[in-house]
């Protein structure tokens, strides 16, 4: 068996594991070092730390400091890495941790974050899912189960300082163009909750000051929340640092396209298995701004979906131009309200497609002034058929089966 | 064989076709009637009505007038059809016209409607791609050849003029908001190129008028341009007037989702084999406000993808507020890079993306502030290897191939 | 378009069109010649020459005098090709013809031929199929449809003369070994029906006498009724002699694996579209001794399937050593008696897995005594589900539909 | 976690656990009792119980004494489960022991049960395949890799005293037709190497006096080979016995059709992660006489394919009468005569066959007197392209790697 670089303990805080990290930052030392060729295991806690409890109650959801998140396990460092590489990641394998055979989804209050439809779902919420092998079911959302894809949601390399600054200076002067809004338009460099991982003292200090947050996805990767990104995958990604520094975590076992929940996807602990490779200037000969990646030859293989569309025109009827947004918005509440007929509450309808493989597609961008979008939800997942037909929907659910809410304080 | 509806001459203009027309109204008369369960056939000219040539040139794409398009076919009425109901059609297959084996690709020039990177392509381009039975290839484009996911880029059921006066509010106030915008908003209703159909005389201008551009995707589904809506698929449409109403056009041979380059995919003109059913009552049974529908099970099952990532921070480096259409724009721009370190035209690699059975994902949308899209390239469409190695990339092609432009007058 | 070769008229006899031919023989005239990268379009008659009817009589299975087939077309003469060389073979679409949309299924009486399960099935028995676009339904099978993966059964290359004389002594040595069984073990030349194309006089009466009759797969492709060989698919085909005269037909709309009908799968006259190329010398650069092929990528994506397992033991209990024949029939008996649960008759069922496209696969060779084979049925086919559950199988048809049978006379 | 019901210890010989068995017979205890909806985790020894040594010398392939298999976990009993009823089995995961990361291929020598190309490799080969989470690779047959298709070679449940009583009659019936031959027709039940696991004294000697050796797959499933069974499946087998009792075995981490290399496919010790339910009465209700399944909806998803044919006639020319048996084989020769061109030994090409996910199907079975068979072979698993072109093949290995060979004493 491949040798674990790094080892995870959910009774204990990750701000005690000095092998985790919650901040983007070049100065963060390497808490191992492998050799191109080499396959080893990472283990990771889920994003929060084992803030979200498995429970009946939403107030986590509600109550979580979300300055503290992602809890990334790393840097590794790769033996011969610099600045201009590629670096090739096989993701070999991903599981869960033997004692955490559940995840978590739920919306944040729109006062802590939202999510995609925090307008229309404006409280905490939260579902518990368990994982038996493949396959994941919810005690909360009945009548849905799926094979998970399993992916990390966050993986990357560390930035140099100079794209650092870059998105220091991005990003805060984004804020500053309304910084009172709720939520933010991004989150600026936070040192009191900040994680350096194995970096003390004053450099540490220094460091957690200007951090990156790792909430974005960014030119390294990073937090690109990509369903398909799943076990099997290979994915090249830009070396900014000598030894490349890889890290991650926000392990998902599934996810929908765009990851609308936003808390977030099904969120749990685990391991990887990894094995790196490298081209060398790998960057320069094949113009990469951002990582390219190759999908897994073994993946949930769902074929038959009812597909819903949305066009960019909002709610209350106002036109956008050519807004992808708002068009796999309308999509997504256009799914809602078909679930809906089946009997699903709107949460849990929400849920599902924050979690199962269900596909998002830009499907016209030109026809102005309405984007087009739609999204595609897998039918076989579903314990009855949801297909349209001309005795109209059955409501299979008696709605007894609520989601946990948790009121705003 | 099932009947043919409808009939194109495509050396006569579509303007002398009465059973064509190309605006939305609920005063065009049905040219044909059928009865749920039956099936029939309807011819179309290509979107521009034959405008566009197979030649060497880009003169036409840059000098079309745009208030022309979309030439439909229909409407076909269905008796029984009824406001609120779901028509059910059943794209049962899609072809060519003996006498008509190819489609064009372009894109326009920035002052008469760009495309999805007319910043970085600003001038009229134009490509011809060769259609052999299931697969397509352009002598404009070498090394590329792919299976055609068939379909019609618009279609639905006429609006009631409630619907119509909606979009005209929606519309004509948008285009208010900047009305000397190159290009437009939007595109207002304008009569001088208006075809009614069958609708003569004060009534004709009368509808010409007010009668919707047929560009945007809307409610009814319309220009949807979703390249998955193909031959052997299933579509749910509402119902707005009595009869239905179901026109359509602008049939694909091929295109890539968001259909960047706008002028348009493998645009070509075609017939469709459609039959058709009701599901009575079906809106407010299912809560449908646009179409639904189902894949078909008989499409190009393309596996081994390359993917790219873009973020919501565009060319200049600016931050966008998750903004999924400039976080395509990112990957299509890295895709087009990619490909030309394999000696591919920058345009020559726009194309591709356009008219290629690519994928686009709304991959994440809530990691403020950056939005990621990924654009999945199918590898398999290539005569050579374009995947990442460690001795670089080859450069196949020897640029010795041009793509047609015209440069603006 | 491309140009038609070859045309068909269906109201005529095929031993009336000259470029059509029943038997394999090296002097067989060429009917037109093409060169290395040449597309072109070749009509066929159905496999029978159209004695069988879309009516509802089993009467013409029950009496057709199969020495008459196959009726193929061509032989089609390639430019350069000499023997040795392998003929590339794209399959680029095929196609029905318009005034034929339909196909026919059925078993043969046991005096004429038999099928897999002619023990069980022993009477002539006939389905028509209706061809709707992409898919097909029965009016003698209720309850399943399907999308086509249209083929060609029959289509190879002309043997030269000492590979005719090797099937000649292989084939009627083998029915010397026991030449009064019915069916026989092969069917040896028979000049009185054979249709020798173009070729004619004394010529053509030597050559009637010693053709090769088309039944069987042999080296050089010929009757496989392989379903896989789809439109879109690339075969690589033996050359023999001088031109390599590419002959084919018993084109099918769909057929399930081992096509255990016999009479057949769905047979149809129809269209090829085909293009040609050569690999000089590639016999012996690929070790070829048979044809390969790579399969098509548009081809129905059925995914769930009811698997039925067969071993090699008989009905009776009878043992035999590895025997995939017979685990083979076992499975195929095991389907047909889960399927009678839903309502369909033996005889329906025995059609559906003729037609429909199951998957048979050879599970397991070396496990002494008994091969293991699998039949793959798609569920998706049925209008009704077909799933295991608690509360055991609906009846959910009433078997008020019934297949024409034709008792012998 | 589920619960883990039966350990195997790799360094202990199999004959000391008593929760291991390796003959089928209704007498033998359950080891654990489950209710119907449980899940829980099984280990299991690899098929040999860890006589093949991960080393380069073919000896221990040859020197096996065969009688010593197949050691099964088991037997789980199922409460409440009755003869007539179907035990519904989720595979919910399969997995690798931590300390044992590869398996074994290889061919027996002819003397000691050959394969299914023994003819033409006589002599004891084998080779080692090293698994790096979803992948394999051997060091002995070069470029070469693929994602496995893991799954259960042989599982089942007990047989009742009178299948038993059946199965006995008919194999040893049918090893008196030819009691000499090398390899025997079948194996009879051979006492001294029998585990029959908690049964003990006077019974234990009875029992494996006449229990059923658990080479052949039978009516109850058992060693049936078929890779499709692979994780996430579901299985319906036909219950005998109270309780069930089911046991399960010779895992492999992936195979092509037919196993063709009988030792065997990826040969692994390692563990099945189960659910399991009942049907009642199922076998009548449903008209089971071997057991059914659906496959999983996460396998390898390969799908460019090179497809060789074989018909019935033998490497001598012999003519055999619709024979899928020596059809499947020809395919075979064929497709090991094309891999030798790249550079690959026979034996190697021939282990290719028998691990990695390459589909036998029965092709065509009624076209007298030949069957045809085809050979899927994934094009995507090798590190070169082995599709033909003009310029031929090009040798990528240069025959340095050896697979080792053990001559017969």
């Amino acid at each position: 068996m491949a040798e674990t670089l790094i080892k995870v303990d959910l009774t204990q805080s990750p701000y005690e594991n000095d092998k985790v990290h919650n901040r983007w930052h070049p100065d963060i030392p390497m808490v191992a070092t492998v050799k191109p060729g080499d396959d080893f295991i990472i283990e990771c806690h889920d994003w929060t730390g084992g803030f979200i409890k498995n429970d009946d109650s939403a107030d986590d959801v509600r109550d979580i400091d979300l300055s503290i998140v992602h809890f990334l396990s790393g840097p590794i460092g790769v033996a011969g890495a610099e600045p201009g590489d590629l670096l090739v990641v096989d993701i070999l394998d991903i599981g869960t941790l033997a004692d955490s055979q559940w995840g978590f989804n739920g919306f944040f209050s729109k006062k802590n974050g939202g999510g995609f439809l925090t307008e229309h779902f404006p409280q905490a919420q939260k579902s518990i899912w368990d994982i038996s092998g493949l396959y994941t079911r919810s005690r909360h959302i009945p009548g849905v189960s799926f094979a998970g894809l399993v992916h990390p949601g966050l993986i990357g390399c560390l930035p140099d300082k100079k794209l650092l600054e870059t998105w220091n200076a991005r990003e805060t002067g984004f804020i500053a163009t309304d910084p009172g809004r709720v939520p933010p338009l991004a989150n600026a460099p936070f040192a009191p909750t900040a994680h350096m991982g194995r970096l003390k003292g004053e450099a540490r200090d220094g460091a957690a000051a200007t951090g990156a947050r790792t909430v974005p996805p960014r030119e390294h990767g990073g937090n690109c929340d990509i369903k398909d990104l799943s076990r099997g995958a290979r994915v090249y990604f830009p070396v900014y640092v000598d030894g490349a520094g890889l890290s991650m975590g926000d392990l998902h076992f599934s996810q929908g396209d765009g990851e609308i929940t936003f808390c977030g996807a099904i969120e749990m602990a685990g391991w990887l298995h990894l094995k790196v490779d490298l081209i060398k200037d790998g960057v320069a000969k094949y113009g990469i701004k951002n990582p390219i990646f190759k999908p897994s030859p073994v993946t949930p293989n769902y074929r038959d979906y009812l597909i819903f569309e949305g066009i960019s025109v909002d709610e209350q009827g106002g036109q956008h131009y050519l807004d992808v947004h708002v068009a796999y918005r309308q999509a997504c509440l256009n799914a809602i309200e078909y679930l809906k007929k089946f009997g699903y509450s709107g949460a849990q309808a929400y849920s599902i497609l924050g979690t199962a493989p269900v596909q998002g597609h830009i499907s016209g961008v030109v026809d102005i002034p309405n984007a087009c979008a739609t999204l595609w939800v897998p039918t076989e997942i579903f314990d009855f058929d949801i297909n349209p037909g001309s005795a109209g929907p059955t409501k299979f659910l008696k709605g007894d089966v609520a989601m946990p809410l948790s009121p705003d304080l």
